[in-house]
């Protein structure tokens, strides 16, 4: 599989199927048809084959998919058959209520650390991690080879934040703020800044 | 402009052109290329031109765009030169950081309404906004019509508040829980679980 011949959106697509999977399992569900799993989603029947084709066969003509097969796969794909160390950077409102979301340890990603710069925050644990002095930021992550960072920062700190977690070897950044980030070429970011979204309803409403 | 033949993928990129936009007008800038603005997406010069070109023309070849004119006219697209307003429906860790996050008001979302079926958080206040029942729910948002939603309840009671809400006249739901939700047709629907993008990371780590 040569992963930069596979569509980005594609790749995108993929935990959503995942999640969708993971609700049929809970149901009990042995197996699901394409048109079955698009009823749910935003993409035809059609758009699921195709992107599947792109990973090998799955499923029969007429059979459906194993439920459980085709998520076992699609983890296997995506690299979540293992746990996956997540640094948190910015322990404000919204890092606090990161810190102690259950849903990253139950779908293979650990914060393993968490920094901010207040005084008031520094010392103090949220859901077991107790917080460091963003100063010491480097000595802690740069030995420790952690991939991925969630960046919940206020806007003025968010691009010296990402530099110095990137120069730290960090290659994938979930960005919080509301800030358009420059990263160099192979840095993965994802902005989950809520009002982009909300401006993209407002056009239709 | 007849709003269906617009890709979805351009209107989703346009509050991404404004959010840089903003911020070279905070810089002080009066102009820029599109070359310029690509640099810090993740999109090319010729398809930010070709993204605008939808929506008329703007700018003079050689000349980039203007960024004040170019930011307004975008506002003015998404109908962004209003308030807009939100009810919250969850109050725990994430919904509580959600009330007290700044970034909305400033971009013309305002929460008006929180809702809660913890009696220990009906009845709070969180940056202005009291908690109520979400049994009295519907008799509060139906009369009002308000048009989006944000959905920050467990798991298990995200599919029932979204039939709910849509039930209310609620036309846009920003999803944070991790459960595909079933919306009819003409309901927008937005999930910014981050599990999601980190999932979407990890294929490439």
């Amino acid at each position: 599989m040569v992963k930069t011949l596979i569509p980005e959106v594609v790749v995108a697509r993929l935990p959503v199927y995942i999640q969708r999977l993971n609700q049929l399992m809970r149901e009990g569900r042995e197996s699901v048809s394409s048109q079955e799993m698009a009823e749910y989603l935003d993409v035809t029947s059609a758009q699921i084959r195709k992107d599947l084709s792109f990973f090998g066969g799955f499923g029969k003509q007429g059979m459906g998919y194993n439920v459980i097969n085709l998520l076992e796969s699609l983890r296997s794909i995506l690299n979540l058959d293992r746990v996956w160390e997540v640094v948190l950077v910015g322990v404000g409102h919204l890092g606090q209520a990161l810190l102690s979301y259950q849903g990253f340890s139950h779908k293979g990603f650990e914060i393993v650390m968490a920094f901010d710069n207040d005084p008031a925050i520094i010392g103090q644990t949220f859901a077991g991690i107790q917080v460091t002095d963003v100063s010491e930021m480097q000595n802690h992550i740069c030995p420790r080879g952690i991939p991925i960072a969630i960046l919940t920062v206020p806007a003025a700190n968010a691009q010296e934040m990402a530099d110095q977690l990137i120069r730290c070897g960090v290659k994938a950044i979930l960005n919080y703020t509301p800030v358009t980030l420059k990263v160099p070429e192979g840095v993965r970011l994802a902005n989950i800044d809520p009002v982009l979204s909300l401006q993209t309803f407002t056009f239709y409403l």
